[in-house]
């Protein structure tokens, strides 16, 4: 059996699902590159599994070794750790596939991930929520698609949850202030600076940092280390905009400002 | 302190966080009607919590019991314990907002939500999902603006989660077939018969079924009982081709046509 395990967000959204699969692991990946868990530790893992612990790099999860693990899991319980959920990043889609056409059995525990969290820990409807995107480094290619999708998602009425670059590898993790300055400079409409977004930092974590504020003031507030990451607010319905003051300090004026105009000045 | 405490999709979905929590609590109030997890029973939570449990109907956590509540979690840990994540649902923003207004701490325990399983238990991606809706049953008045949160999803290459009504004190929960006659019935475009849907029911859970087809055959199969949801499919990427063939068996010809076509038939 091959089991896809997700942590979730920090070592107490260990689900007791996850606990009873990682219990019957012969041989646990854990990916190291796709996310970082505040407080985690490879000692929680290996306490839990019998079997061998690897700290697997993207070398070892994606592109030809993909065979090897699926092989792995014939005749051994083999389970791929990630942040997160397994597949809402789309990092091990492919080796989901290969397993699938090769019969091998496929067990996923789902995980606490920030794609629902950026709702429902912010006090934004989730169904208010458009097309979320990923913010890059604008090095080979400027991410213009990453800002049309935004403005799309506004001019909808629908919120966007931006996800920053992430490169552990390099040891380059975006942060909310990187992120708002490279929103800024790309931004050829100049309509996102003035826009109310959400700075939110180790989001689902005891030390979680959930900010409101006009975009371009967003880089001016303290966080702790990344995670990071940024939604887009559009008009705000009345009773997100008093979430917003109340849950993630929207500063007075602008709170009283959008409220006097039910929220659509 | 007032807790917000989601349970996830099924018994086993249990974080180490809420168990916690949930040893903490004085009171706690089980929202029994915004949905179903199967395989849930009152003494689980029994077992857990040291102080009274109580089976709350809507009138008792909405409108103007909110003060009451509110004012007991003053001196004691309250919990709200809730299906999925507590705030995917709007249901319970009221009660946070008004506990953050008087002052009294809140802590939200998150919990595995329909909202991010539609994407990572079926394959398709995240990133390429739009809006979410509710189907209500056309009664009072006709579901006009799901179904065009559908069509405009679908113009812009989104796929729709679409959540089935669930009216528990009623005793009507909507299925998938019953979902597709209505879908089929307001569909004044005529194109959504055709397109690719996925019927999902009690996903995330060990009975969970999963199925691709075109949206006029998904009544045609057996489901287990609600909860169900609908997920319309835009053009799929080829890697999500792939997963809804492999994982939610989409009959082998259509997979090929799309697949031939690149996924842009």
């Amino acid at each position: 059996m091959l089991y896809f395990i997700g942590l979730g967000l920090y070592p107490k959204h260990l689900t007791l699902e996850a606990i009873d699969a990682l219990r019957r692991l012969d041989k646990a990946y854990i990916d190291t590159y796709t996310s970082i868990i505040p407080g985690f530790d490879k000692s929680i893992i290996e306490n839990l599994v019998p079997g061998e612990v690897v700290e697997a790099s993207r070398s070892m999860l994606e592109g030809e070794s993909i065979t090897r693990i699926v092989e792995e899991a014939r005749d051994k319980n083999v389970g791929i750790i990630t942040p997160g959920d397994p597949f809402i990043a789309t990092t091990h889609d492919a080796i989901r596939i290969e397993a699938l056409k090769k019969k091998i059995p496929v067990k996923t525990i789902h995980g606490i991930t920030i794609y629902s969290l950026a709702a429902s820990a912010t006090g934004l409807q989730a169904y208010r929520f458009g097309k979320t995107v990923t913010l890059v480094y604008p090095e080979a290619f400027k991410p213009i698609s990453t800002i049309q999708a935004i403005h799309d998602n506004l001019d909808r009425g629908l919120h966007t949850l931006l996800l920053l670059d992430l490169r552990l590898e390099e040891n380059r993790v975006m942060t909310i202030p990187e992120a708002v300055e490279i929103l800024l400079d790309l931004d050829e409409r100049g309509i996102l600076g003035e826009t109310i977004a959400v700075g939110a930092a180790r989001l689902g974590t005891p030390g979680q940092t959930i900010v409101a504020d006009r975009l371009h003031s967003l880089g001016d507030y303290d966080y702790p280390p990344p995670p990071h990451s940024i939604i887009v607010v559009a008009k705000p319905h009345p009773v997100e905009l008093e979430a917003l003051h109340y849950l993630a300090g929207l500063p007075y004026k602008l709170y009283k400002r959008y409220e006097r105009s039910r929220g659509y000045p």
